[in-house]
């Protein structure tokens, strides 16, 4: 089979399992990481990642842009993020340079992770972490980063609608 | 190092890195995904998840409570998920024996899952199949379905929230 044809073909079977149990598997284990979150700090997944991934930012801050792009978020979600994380008082955000937005996590929000993180890496630990063997948490590292790469190329962004012929 | 004392410790550095680099990928994913699922079709991941599980399902029809449990959603959302889709006329729920609500396609919602499998085929092959060797494509399949037992085991339910030491 040529590459081309196994581009333009629907999935096999195999392939449609890999992709479903996948799926699945995300599906449930978000959930669950989001239930546990809410429960145990009452910060959503979508807060919790803000918040960690200002914190590990140099000089503490960033800008939103960058924020949605690592995220994976459109412009809109990211904003209006934003919008509710500031008025529960968690992030600040401030005009840059070129009108650049950066936001910096303030006194609350640093606190709010700093409570929540213990908790959640034990979740992300029974979770996750121990239920892998060492040489697996190392494949899925290479599969996730080889599929971050690709999502990342110009030609897979879009919307990508074409008709079917 | 032993196995309560791993337990019980934060993770390290290199579990982190694993967990952000596959949690990041799975966002991503997710969001290219469904931003090309609803240009192209107008369906949200959820509509077309349900629509593609009850479509599988022996006698074409499915209970309510299964339908949340594999897609692990919590029953809350997955009511307000059928829901939405009723009044769209996608699905119908169905009293059945046991107080059991089962749920069923409508004609138009057969329609819009052939519709819009074929593109949404194409979109998981590009971002998804066609980046993995065969070998990946087995080694996901192994390391998904292992978190999925661990995450139906009874004691890995509920909000698992202490009080830190």
């Amino acid at each position: 089979m040529t590459q081309r044809q196994r581009k333009r073909q629907g999935l096999g079977d195999h392939e449609v399992q890999v992709w479903q149990t996948f799926f699945r598997m995300q599906e449930v284990l978000r959930g669950r990481i989001e239930q546990q979150l809410q429960a145990c700090s009452g910060l959503s997944t979508a807060d919790y990642t803000v918040l960690a991934v200002i914190s590990g930012a140099e000089d503490g801050r960033l800008r939103a842009y960058h924020l949605g792009a690592m995220m994976g978020w459109e412009k809109s979600r990211m904003h209006h993020q934003l919008t509710r994380m500031s008025k529960r008082g968690l992030v600040e955000r401030h005009s840059g340079e070129a009108r650049a937005i950066y936001v910096t996590l303030t006194q609350k929000g640093r606190e709010a992770l700093t409570d929540a993180a213990p908790q959640h890496s034990e979740h992300v630990r029974q979770l996750f972490i121990n239920c892998l063997r060492p040489e697996q948490l190392d494949q899925l590292a290479d599969i996730s980063a080889t599929l971050l790469t690709n999502l990342q190329r110009p030609e897979n962004a879009g919307d990508a609608c074409t008709e079917e012929e």
